[in-house]
């Protein structure tokens, strides 16, 4: 415990770290000893108004883990729910030790190729001058890795075993996502990406988080293969998720957390949030009023699950865009997002099982929101802009699945993915952790389909 | 993603609005360029510092919406949860929206009559050097304006139609909520509003927001009539929530929403926030205290919706005077809230059929809340102060019950907002949404009463 | 409502607090009046990002109590759960109103003796000067002490009378936690305390919150005596709890919580809290991973349970060295903690019913990471440190445990603590509060046990 009331009393003792801060509230006291710089002084308050803001925009990042955990977790069956939370815990605690031994570093380190960082590995190699940025960045950086890894555990949600499932996590967050992560967004140090050196435009991460973690999502789906009883006769069957509650508790707080995911990836604290909220607000009510208004319109009822999806599309929709579009070109790109969510999860149901919809509402609408920063942009549709963000699209794609794909086979000869069918009709609580999400409450259908 | 770190590397290329940060954070550079106003930057930093600060408190408003989703689930059956949770997705999402095209223009535009504001709407007239408050305030703005939606569809819970809901929930953020908020809290560019001018204190919206609500709700709920099985041989019988779990969490997060809601009232990060969430979090622990102690001392037992409500009678009844009052005072506030409550809700229970108190709770507390700002003034009673914040209460139900009285009345006509008794018992969410918000498990009793 | 917008309008009318803010805001009037000093102006904006900070800190450490909520209720039967609850609410309710009155003044008020603090009780006494901070840090360090009365309430769960427990909570609020709390970490005003000047470091608390909640929780444990059903033949057996997703997400909110605990733990808005971030986003997880690895090797299972309380033993592991440790420091305390926290529950199962595991979660782990500030300190093993840290972790011991035994048992004579095994049977839920948590939903099991 410290105290900083600086008209109370100074225990400046033994914490070393605490002598700027020291500094800055005894200015009158200092100004005797040294006349500092006044300008100096108030930049160095802009300063920690940006480490303070990125901390606390990366806490709202942080709770997003909670948000996709509700809505995996809510959109499954309840036999599957602990197996879901367990792979979410750990996407964020293993995750999170991976990205900080080695993601970060490939990720933001000193990137001379402009294809790969080259140091910063355990945060040891950043300098003492650098420290305080170094951690504050690994943090709110941690948190978005996480989110890229969570994005897979709900597409293959109730049938993939944890220990494959784990392996898999660590692997995108150390190197799946971090790589090209570098590619777009460069180095904290020295260095920048190639996609970024032509200028490519992914403010907050439609590509670099979603549609990474979308297409890894994919390829996941495509190798575990459907639930069982989830296609008769070749057509789709609704699986319905245990808790809409939950779910919808889950895309308030991923809502919440975008706010930070979006505005704090300025990593300032300064007037450039104030579009960046706007815009994500407007995106997320536009998402979920385009997709509702779409199932509607074709199924008679407004949706629940696919009106909450619908938030998450138009918030996927606005990452990109979000610090470069107008307030009414947000709307533009949500609403359009809403209903190509729609869209796309119509069509890739008859070819994937994906639990909970990830793929469409992550990696098709991250790409959409890539492309639509070239289409909505205030100077006006600029076709090279539009070039170099289908580029980055593509290459995101062509990144991702075919390695992704290959890793989850690779990893399917040694730990299978698919749990057996026995199993998977038991639920893989009972099966992997010998538990039940909710073991006093009866259950009035079978939960096997 | 932009890095604002001055000793790392500077990405300052195609932002123009980070020229700003850039300014601030490379002083040594600039000063000898242009010889800075040292005492201007302290002040800019200062500004920027209130932006985050109201952005930060504006996300904790926002995440209320999640509070009151749960408390209003909580608190009602299963067989309706998906339809309370598309409200409120919608009271924020479609309501958003409307209040960015119109409410936020009529309620803090430019405001020469003192009764209506003029401009501002879609964000698109406040002028570029207006931009980051007009887009930072309207955010704050935005999320308060959905509370006041959402607090009416807890009170018509479980008997009312989806798409009429929607109308009128649109109508009055866009229109009733925002031209009574002229009247109290003026204009953000020019102009004031005329019990504004009167010296009416109402800081963080006890009457602008909750009173609002209230009586909408009451409105609301007089026009749907009481729920089938509310009422025997005229008796009101308790229809109990079907899940406490989640009406506390919700609680809980209303509470924490709520240090936002009303220090980020302030709009200024500085030592004004202080004695506000002191009194925020007395209030609300007060209210809790009292109400817990009313239902223990008249039924024998301490009661747990009774209590949780009483938190948010607590801090409902310091929402007018969290800036004013001292923390004695908060405290006197949030016990008499939180016994108002109780008195008031066992009151009109007779009369009107208000699914999760609100009435009580927002419009009733609000309205003490309102008062309670005279009457534990530190300055002493202050007469004409009691009187122009009583003529408030009075203009603020006066102005919303009739109007939303009628306006319930009008949209009856064309969609009719109560769905019928059949409908009604097998729950809203098959009729309205082809949906179970818990599709697996097994309910003991019927769950339509 | 109030406008800090320095070139709209100036609504600076009646608010006296206001000033301040105001000067701030308009440095180019107020220069030719009075010219301010810059650098003081600059120290101004800095003692005001600091506030700001705390509050937003504390505002995450009070959702906490979400998080315990969320934990014991999950983690427990449904048959108690609204009793859990009215706990929770309480705890903070009725102990934040106890420790406004008393607890504050004697942890934090003037301490001549360095063993108890003597004014600013209910904040009267602290004088204008030091209004805002004595404000700020008294929110701060409220919700702190709610979270050492909740502890107590999950290891006493299930069979606990609401009456008693309530009395206890009030005390430890009061009394107990905040004469320790007086000795560690000494007086806001005039004095310190005595474990303090001998040098004994704890940071955010690993002894003076968890290890004091812990202690308390076992003495509570021990009074009560275990749950009907508990022990067969002398063994333990497992009593699981009723929805492992909400005490998941119980635990990713005190997760967020903790960054709020440890990092506003420097009342400090500056590049200080950047390592103590990443330690505590480090040490949740490496807790995670090792109770996981631990219950993985020892009994063939991932267990989510397990791997949740993994999460909280890293974090109370790391809350005492969370400032001074190095990364690769909070890694191994957190792994470390997790392999404690098997060891300790399954030894201390066959002794003591603890509901959720609360007294190895936050005795022993704090106590653990109370030493592992010595043992993992970047200066390297120093044994006079290891002394001190020691003698706390004994004191803290010797304080709380012989007291809140006798509390306990006094407490016993007159409000019976236990409720009778019939009462217990049929849940708390019934007996103590007249409710269910679930009324509509069935059970498959008998949740008796």
């Amino acid at each position: 415990m410290h105290f900083s009331i600086n008209t109370y009393k100074y225990t400046l003792k033994r914490y070393s770290f605490l002598l700027l801060s020291s500094f800055l509230l005894l200015p009158t006291i200092t100004i005797a000893q040294q006349s500092p710089d006044p300008v100096a002084e108030a930049a160095t308050v802009q300063n920690n108004l940006n480490i303070i803001w990125t901390v606390i925009a990366a806490c709202l990042v942080f709770f997003m883990q909670a948000g996709f955990t509700l809505v995996e977790t809510g959109l499954t069956r309840a036999k599957n729910a602990v197996n879901i939370i367990m792979k979410n815990v750990m996407d964020i605690s293993a995750g999170g030790i991976a990205f900080f031994l080695v993601g970060f570093g490939l990720m933001f380190g000193t990137n001379p190729s402009s294809w790969i960082g080259t140091d910063g590995f355990a945060l040891i190699q950043i300098g003492d001058q650098r420290e305080v940025w170094g951690y504050v960045f690994f943090f709110f950086q941690a948190v978005f890795a996480a989110t890229a890894a969570t994005i897979v555990s709900g597409a293959v949600a109730e049938r993939t075993a944890f220990s494959g499932y784990l392996l898999f996590s660590i692997i995108i967050t150390a190197f799946v996502y971090p790589i090209f992560g570098s590619w777009a967004w460069g180095s904290l140090f020295n260095g920048s990406g190639w996609l970024e050196n032509l200028g490519f435009i992914d403010f907050a991460g439609s590509t670099v988080v979603h549609s990474i973690g979308g297409w890894a999502a994919l390829a996941g789906a495509l190798i575990v293969g459907p639930r069982m009883g989830k296609y008769k006769d070749g057509k789709p069957q609704p699986i319905q998720g245990h808790s809409l509650p939950l779910a919808a508790l889950g895309i308030f707080i991923l809502w919440l957390g975008w706010f930070g995911f979006n505005a704090g990836s300025t990593t300032t604290g300064d007037g450039s949030v104030a579009k960046i909220i706007v815009n994500t607000f407007l995106a997320g009510g536009a998402g979920a009023l385009a997709a509702m208004t779409m199932s509607w319109v074709r199924k008679g009822k407004p949706d629940g699950a696919m009106t909450m999806n619908g938030v998450l599309a138009g918030l996927v929709g606005i990452t990109a865009g979000c610090a470069d579009l107008n307030p009414a070109g947000a709307l533009a790109a949500g609403l359009c997002a809403g209903v190509i969510l729609y869209l796309s999860s119509g069509f890739l149901e008859r070819f994937v099982d994906d639990a909970v919809g990830a793929v469409s509402v992550h990696g098709v609408c991250g790409a959409w929101g890539t492309i639509a920063v070239a289409l909505f942009h205030p100077n006006g549709l600029d076709l090279t802009l539009l070039g170099v963000q289908s580029l980055g699209v593509l290459v995101a794609f062509a990144w991702t699945f075919p390695l992704c794909y290959g890793l989850f086979s690779l990893i399917n000869v040694f730990i299978p993915l698919r749990v057996n069918g026995e199993l998977e009709e038991a639920g893989l609580d009972l099966h992997e952790h010998d538990a039940q999400a909710y073991p006093e409450f009866s259950f009035a259908k079978q939960t096997t389909s």
